[in-house]
C-alpha cells in the first residue's frame, strides 16, 4: 500500500484540488454520533467509490476501533482513494523515533499520515505546558521522522487562524518548521470556527505569499473550516480562491459543535460553479445519494433542507413559479438538479413521481407505458404509502414486491393468519421474550412457537421455524441489518415506527421495509417480505434481475 | 402608526444596521410549515421583544390570514418593531392608483411598505410577459403611489445577482426606477441562493458606487440571500461588509428549499465580530431562548448544531480539550456562549475523562472532588455502561440519577416488580397490544393493566395508571419524543437497542435512556426514570437545580 500514490501527484499549474474527508474521525466528534467499525468500513467504500482522493480514517492507537479500521482496509484495500492515519506531534522532549505513541501509527501502513500541531503560542504554553521553540521542533522532527520512514505527509495547523490574529510571525515560524520537515501540504485549520471569510481570504494570502518568499514552491496549501460562524463552506471557499488545494471536510458536515464544512456543499460549488475539478462528473452525479447513504449509515435523519443534496433542494411550491420552473428551469433554479443526482420536486401535485416510477420500473426490466391505468395506480399507492411513512429509496425490495402486486407476477409463497408475542420480566431478571405463528402453505397450516432475546427476535425465529418446513433454503438467509425510525417522535410512544430489514443469502443482499404504530407489527412485516423476496431471488434467474448486480455482496 | 417612525431614522454615518425578518412570509414558505394567525403574533411579538426594528408580517390580500395579523396588530400594537406590508409592483398597463391588489396594502396600515420588482431581464420577458420600459414604469409608478400616500418604501429587487451577471445595464435601470420613485432601501435578492460570495462583493460594490454617481447619497442598499449553495450567511456580511445596510433574513433560517440567512447566525456574527449594531446586548443574550421558541411555535426540532444557538454550539468532548476550556474558554471557543443565552456544555461519552465528569457534577451543584473514591467510581461505571451501549450525551437526566445513586441521594420513589406485554395480530387486523405491570409504593403493591396502540405505549400506559394513584402529579407528564436506535445493526433482530426518551412537564423537558437486547425493556427503563426524574423535579427547589433553568421550554 506504500509503493504506489501516483493519483496524487501534485498539479499546481491545473485547476484540480484535493478533497479529504474527516467524516471518520473529525465527524464522529458530532455530538450523539458514534460508528461501530462495520459502519466506518461503509462510509470509507462509500467515499472510495465518490472520488475522493484522501479518507482520514482515525488515530491509530486512540482507540481500538481506529487501528481495526487500518487492518480491514489493508486485507480489503479501497479501490482508488488514499487512507490517512492521523496523529499529533510528538509529545515535548523526546525524541519522535523513540515517542511510542507514533509506533501505532507506522503500523497502520499507509503512505499518507496527517500530523497536526500547535500554531497558537496561547495552546503551547497553556494546553502543551512546553516552550514556544519546543513547539517547533516537536513538529519538524515529527514529519522528518515519517518521511525517513518513507511516508507523506500533511501538516494540520491547529488553531491556524486564532494564532496567527494572536502572534503572526510565530504562527509562521510553526509552518516554517513543517516545510523543513517535508510537509506536502500545510492545511490552516479554524479549530474554533470563528472566522470570518474575508479574514480567511486575507490570511490565507499572507501563507500564500510567505511560502513564494521561502522559494518554497511544491508545498501546498490546504484548508479546514469549522461552521461555529455559519460559515465554514464559504470560508473553505475563500481560501480556496487564495490558492488552496486541499479542502477538508466531512459528509454532510457532521463534526463537533455545529460541524465541519460540508463536503456536500463544497463539491458541488468548486466544480459547477468556480470550475475547479474535485471528481469525476459521474461520481458527482451518485451525491445526494452517497449523502443519504450515509446518513442511513450513521442513523441520522437526512437534513431535508441541505444544499445541493437536501430532499427539499429543488422543491417548488404551486402556480407561476412551477409553471416557470418547467418551462425555464434556469428561472428558479441555480444549479440543475441531475447534476448532483437530485430532483426537482413538484410540492401539491401528483403530477410529479410518474416518470420516477416509469424510470424505477424499467430497472426491474418491466416495462411500464406512460397511459398504462395500471402506470397510475401504482403512482396511486405508492403515494398512499409514502403518505403513511413507507419510504421505498432505501427499500428497493419492498418497492418491487409492490410494482409485482400492481401487476399480477407476486406469486404467494406463504399466507401467515397472525402471530402473538408474549414478554415477561421479573424484578431485575432479563425480560423473556417468546411469540407464536399461525402459517398457510399449499394449503396446509402450522403453528409454530419459538423464544428469543427480543420480541422482533423471538417474532423472527417463529416465522422461520415454521416457513423452512417448505423451503428449507430459508435457513441461508440471514438478517444483516435492523433499523428503527421513528416517524413522528412528538407522539411519544404512539409514534409511527418504520423498520428496514436488510437479509443476505450469502450472494446477495435486499432491503425491505413495514410501518405501523405498533413496532412488531413494522418488524414484522419488513422480516416477512424480506423472507419473500430472498424466496423469490432464489427462483429468478440471473439474466432477469437486475437487483442481482446492483445488491451483491 | 403610520405618524412615527424616529427609532429607523438613517444613520449611515455609525455602524448602525437594520435587521428585517421575513420568517413570517419568506420563512413559513419552508416545506412542512405552516404558521396559523396565532403562530405568527406570537413569533412577532417574540421579534418585537428581540429588538428587530423591521418584521415583514405577509402579503395583504395574497391570503386572509395575511390581512387579519394585520388588523390584530392595529389593535395591539408592537413596542418597537415596524410591520412590514410586502407585495408585488402593479400589473403591467394599468395605474397604480388603480391596481385593486395594491388597495389592501394602503389598508393594511403600515408606515413601510416592501415592494418586490424584477431585475432581471429573462423573468420580464417569460414571467411578466411585458417589455423593459413596461417593467420599470411598474416600479417607479408602484413606489411613486405609496410614497403619495405618505408611506416609505423598501425596495427588494428579485433576482437582483442573476439578473445583474445576465444584463447589468438593464439590472442597473430597474434599480434607477425603485430610486426615481422614492424607495428608501434598495435590497439586493439572491432569490434563487445560487450566488457566492466574492461575487455578492463585486455587484454590491457595483451598486454602492452606481448609487454614488447617480448622486443618490440618502438612498440605502440592502441584502436579501437564500442558502442554496450553503453560503448565505457569507454572502449577506459580504454584502454589509461592501455598504449594505439592511439584513433580511429569517429566524433558525427557516425559508423555501434550503432556507433563507438565519439570523440567529447573522446578528452575532455582525454584532459580536465585526463591531455592528443591530440589537441591544441585553437582547441578544435572549437569542438562543429566541430561537427555542419559535421552533416549538411553528413544531420543528430546534437543530441542535446550528451556529451560537444550538444545544450543541459550545458542547465539549474529550478530557484535555474540557480541562483547557475550563481553564481559559478562549482556547476553544469562538465567543462566550452567555452573549447569545447558549451555555457551554461537557459532553460525557466514551472519550471521557475524570475531568468531564467532574465539571458536569458541577453544572448539578455537586461538587466532586477528584480525589474523591465516589469520582472514580463513578467514572468506572459510566464507562462500564457506555460499553453496553448506554449514551448519556443525550440523556442528561439518566446521568444525574446515575450521579445520585453513586452519591446516595437518589430516592426511591416506587419499585417496579415486573412487567409484562402481550401484542396479538390475527391476519389482517390491527395489532392489540397490552401491559401488566406490578409496582410497590410505600409498602403497598398494586397490579395494574393498561392497552395501547403498540406494546412500548401499552407498557407506558400501565405503568401511569400505577403510579398515578401515587403521584397524581404524573398524569401533566407528557412523552415528547422517543428514539430508537439499533447499536448493532448486524446481529439482526438480535441486536442491542437504545432508547432515548424526551419527557415534559410543560414546563420543563428532560432525556433519558435505555439500553437492551429487547427494545422493550429498553424502552421501559427509559420511561421509568423519565417519570422518576419528573417526580424529582417536581421536589426540588429553584436553587438547587440548574437543570431547571436548562432545560426550561
Amino acid at each position: 500500500m506504500v509503493e504506489n500514490s501516483t493519483n496524487y501527484q501534485r498539479q499546481t499549474m491545473s485547476k484540480q484540488l484535493w478533497i479529504y474527508d474527516t467524516t471518520l474521525r473529525d465527524g464522529a466528534q458530532r455530538e450523539g454520533l458514534s460508528l461501530s467499525l462495520e459502519d466506518k468500513l461503509q462510509i470509507a467504500r462509500k467515499l472510495d467509490q465518490l472520488g475522493i482522493p484522501f479518507i482520514e480514517g482515525g488515530w491509530p492507537g486512540a482507540n481500538p476501533k481506529d487501528v481495526q479500521l487500518f487492518w480491514r482496509l489493508k486485507e480489503e484495500p479501497l479501490s482508488q482513494a488514499e487512507i490517512v492515519a492521523f496523529c499529533s506531534t510528538r509529545r515535548p522532549h523526546t525524541k519522535a523515533a523513540e515517542d511510542p505513541s507514533l509506533k501505532p501509527i507506522l503500523s497502520a501502513g499507509t503512505i499518507w499520515i496527517t500530523t497536526f500541531g500547535k500554531s497558537w503560542d496561547l495552546h503551547v504554553t497553556e494546553s502543551l505546558k512546553t516552550s514556544l521553540e519546543e513547539n517547533l521542533a516537536m513538529i519538524q522532527d515529527t514529519i522528518e521522522f515519517f518521511r525517513s520512514q518513507g511516508r507523506r505527509v500533511i501538516y494540520d495547523a491547529e488553531h491556524w487562524f486564532d494564532g496567527y490574529k494572536n502572534n503572526p510571525e510565530y504562527a509562521l515560524e510553526t509552518l516554517k518548521a513543517a516545510v523543513a520537515g517535508g510537509a506536502e501540504w500545510l492545511v490552516l485549520c479554524d479549530t474554533n470556527g470563528g472566522t470570518l471569510p474575508h479574514e480567511v481570504t486575507a490570511i490565507a494570502k499572507t501563507v500564500v505569499t510567505a511560502l513564494a518568499n521561502w522559494g518554497e514552491t511544491s508545498v501546498q496549501v490546504g484548508i479546514h473550516t469549522h461552521n461555529d460562524s455559519g460559515t465554514a463552506v464559504a470560508n473553505a471557499l475563500a481560501a480556496v480562491m487564495e490558492g488552496a488545494t486541499m479542502i477538508q471536510g466531512t459528509i454532510n458536515g457532521y463534526g463537533e459543535r455545529c460541524g465541519n464544512a460540508d463536503l456536500c456543499t463544497l463539491i458541488p460549488n468548486l466544480q459547477l460553479k468556480l470550475g475547479y475539478s474535485c471528481i469525476a462528473n459521474e461520481q458527482l452525479s451518485k451525491l445526494s445519494e452517497s449523502s443519504r447513504f450515509i446518513s442511513e449509515v450513521v442513523n441520522l435523519a437526512p437534513d431535508d433542507h441541505a444544499p445541493f443534496v437536501g430532499l427539499s433542494a429543488f422543491a417548488h411550491k404551486g402556480g407561476i413559479h412551477v409553471s416557470a420552473v418547467e418551462r425555464n428551469p434556469l428561472t428558479y433554479e441555480h444549479i440543475a438538479p441531475e447534476e448532483v443526482g437530485n430532483k426537482r420536486r413538484i410540492v401539491i401535485s401528483d403530477q410529479s413521481g410518474l416518470s420516477n416510477v416509469l424510470a424505477k420500473a424499467r430497472n426491474y426490466g418491466i416495462n411500464l407505458e406512460r397511459d398504462n391505468p395500471t402506470s397510475r395506480q401504482l403512482l396511486q399507492q405508492l403515494k398512499e404509502l409514502e403518505n403513511q411513512g413507507y419510504q421505498f429509496e432505501a427499500a428497493e425490495a419492498s418497492f418491487e414486491l409492490l410494482m409485482r402486486s400492481a401487476l399480477g407476477t407476486r406469486k404467494q409463497w406463504f399466507e401467515i393468519r397472525g402471530f402473538q408475542v408474549h414478554c415477561d420480566k421479573s424484578s431485575m431478571a432479563t425480560c423473556n421474550s417468546l411469540a407464536t405463528v399461525k402459517v398457510i402453505v399449499s394449503d396446509r397450516e402450522l403453528l409454530e412457537v419459538a423464544e428469543g432475546n427480543g420480541p422482533v427476535s423471538a417474532l423472527d425465529a417463529a416465522l422461520r421455524k415454521a416457513l423452512q418446513n417448505f423451503y428449507p433454503e430459508i435457513a441461508e438467509f440471514q438478517l444483516r441489518d435492523y433499523k428503527v425510525r421513528i416517524l413522528d417522535g412528538k407522539a411519544g410512544t404512539s409514534a409511527k415506527t418504520r423498520v428496514l430489514v436488510e437479509s443476505s443469502n450469502g450472494h446477495q443482499r435486499w432491503t425491505t421495509v413495514g410501518v405501523s404504530t405498533n413496532i412488531l407489527d413494522a418488524s414484522y412485516q419488513a422480516v416477512v417480505e424480506g423472507l419473500e423476496y430472498g424466496l423469490m431471488l432464489q427462483q429468478q434467474t440471473p439474466s432477469n434481475s437486475v437487483i442481482l448486480a446492483e445488491s451483491s455482496l
